[in-house]
């Protein structure tokens, strides 16, 4: 089921920049394997990675063609299909992160089965799940949770991944969403299961392993959230996780999008998710906590993670602004 | 949406009595709406229901023909569907709740539009679904929670519904599974929605009402299930519940199906149930406890419920037992 490295970024003629964050985080988190960009025109956002078109790509080896564009209502635009069928013809697997099924269009499913390649509908692949039972498993797993939604946790997870792998620890980033999938090339995406199924899904994610492996698994949603803490509390007993990492974003006041809802507090909400987390997994604990600073000046972002860390007595840090070995290191001490 | 009422239950040719639970549960909460009953040969469960055939059903009203049996793997077996089309053909809708959706046989989709008639796949059938706002909404609501599985949920929400009708009180059960769905002729299977719909789902469920009207919301599955507490996190968020009932079964060891996980204790339970509505009611309240006694003796059942009520300063009951009237007359006097 793993999606084929290394990719051809297709951008669309998107013209704002968010639209092609999908895009965006599988270049910053796997430069190498992003051969270059193909875009229609009109399209204003560039990664800076070098224009090519479906031969050129091929030829640099690109073996899928990924739509690492949002667009509105998730539907696939008419006019990208000529460098879909241009890209299966040449070779190439098609994925996509789009609501509607690449698997749902027959002269697609067709044209793919002619050529031999696959076609990636991100929110909807899968293995057969059951439901979670949270028996014991061996490996050791890193669950990063959060006050909110879209605070950091696919980047805070990445980044312990690479601070983890740079003390020579066994670590896997475990994708939960879509763009963490294209990124480590597998995954499932939590909120698209049945909803009985959210905590076997995370137990099919990060199933047992090495005594000395760590699985970094991407957190979703909060437990605070009105829309989506049913995710986050299936994801949270399904991982079994040994650590926690809190992500938070400085300065926000309320839950995003959700003007009438207040934001939990640092303290209520690490208690909440140790106490959930108990259940499948008893000796959790707090590893550290990832701020994003984005909206702070750099004395501002130091002081808070400064008072954050003496509060807890763990490491707390913006992962983007300064790093994320302190916990990193404090897992591989204590892990 | 709502599935036709009076209903003939069909019961296949099950020798189980579980199996036909289903069906039992409609005829135990709504006797005054199940014609009769219908059996193949070798069927040995029986409602205590008139047996009819299909022209007997239809002169005397039936209006539904209903899968009121489970049966291994949740499919269809080709030996019912005689029955299936028989009633089709008598004008009859057809309400299913096995996994397996008529609706994808197409003959019985062809001929129940020549007969224009519908097929109510129980799983499936659902409005289109938002994600949850958390926003506040007018009207009171009740929500049946749990320690466990199968602890009496649907029993204790349909019992409340009855004693706070009898106070005469504006009350509707909201059914969030299968047998209350046809019990009540509507709701949402509320375990088979996508994750990132469970609360937004609860909200649908249950929307603004009269400021004297009551929602009861049947509970599904533990905050401490470590399978289900996804759909339990949602649901509870969803139907900002002003009042919790707390739903037990005395003597039970361990988490339903797992004998590796320690059954939550009822302080606990509460505890982190009410922490958990909070989110989205800040006010929300235990109104009692529905405890099912049935493995214990009269006198050890009230002496346990005398305890809990004592701890806990509420009432403590056996719906079963000793009816739910204690409950329903504390919503009363503090709604």
């Amino acid at each position: 089921m793993a999606i084929s490295q290394p990719y051809l970024l297709f951008l669309g003629d998107v013209t704002d920049p968010l639209a092609a964050k999908t895009a965006r985080g599988i270049h910053v988190w796997r430069p190498e394997q992003c051969v270059g960009q193909i875009r229609l025109p009109g399209c204003t956002v560039s990664l800076g990675l070098e224009d090519l078109d479906i031969p050129a790509a091929k030829a640099l080896g690109a073996r899928t063609l990924v739509l690492g564009t949002a667009n509105a209502g998730g539907f696939l635009p008419q006019h990208w299909l000529d460098t879909v069928r241009d890209a299966i013809k040449a070779g190439m697997n098609v994925a996509s992160g789009l609501h509607q099924r690449l698997s749902d269009i027959p002269e697609l499913v067709e044209l793919a089965a002619r050529y031999r390649v696959a076609l990636f509908d991100i929110r909807h692949m899968r293995p057969a799940l059951s439901v979670g039972t949270g028996e014991q498993r061996a490996g050791k797993r890193v669950l990063t949770v959060g006050t909110d939604c879209s605070v950091g946790k696919m980047y805070t997870s990445l980044a312990l991944e690479a601070a983890m792998r740079e003390l020579g620890m066994k670590a896997d980033f475990r994708a939960t969403g879509q763009t963490g999938m294209l990124v480590a090339g597998e995954g499932i995406a939590i909120d698209a299961v049945i909803a009985d199924f959210i905590a076997g899904a995370a137990e099919a994610l990060s199933p047992a392993n090495d005594s000395d492996h760590w699985d970094i698994i991407e957190g979703q949603g909060s437990l605070f959230h009105p829309s989506y803490a049913g995710v986050s509390m299936g994801l949270l007993h399904g991982a079994q996780p040994h650590w926690l990492v809190m992500c938070h974003e400085l300065g926000r006041k309320h839950t995003r999008h959700l003007p009438h809802q207040r934001l939990v507090g640092l303290e209520e909400c690490v208690e909440a998710n140790l106490r959930a987390a108990r259940v499948t997994s008893p000796d959790v604990q707090l590893a550290g906590f990832a701020i994003n600073t984005a909206n702070a000046g750099e004395r501002e972002a130091r002081e808070y993670c400064r008072q954050v860390s003496g509060q807890f007595g763990v490491p707390a840090t913006d992962p983007v602004r300064f790093g994320i070995t302190a916990i990193a290191a404090l897992l591989n001490e204590r892990g």
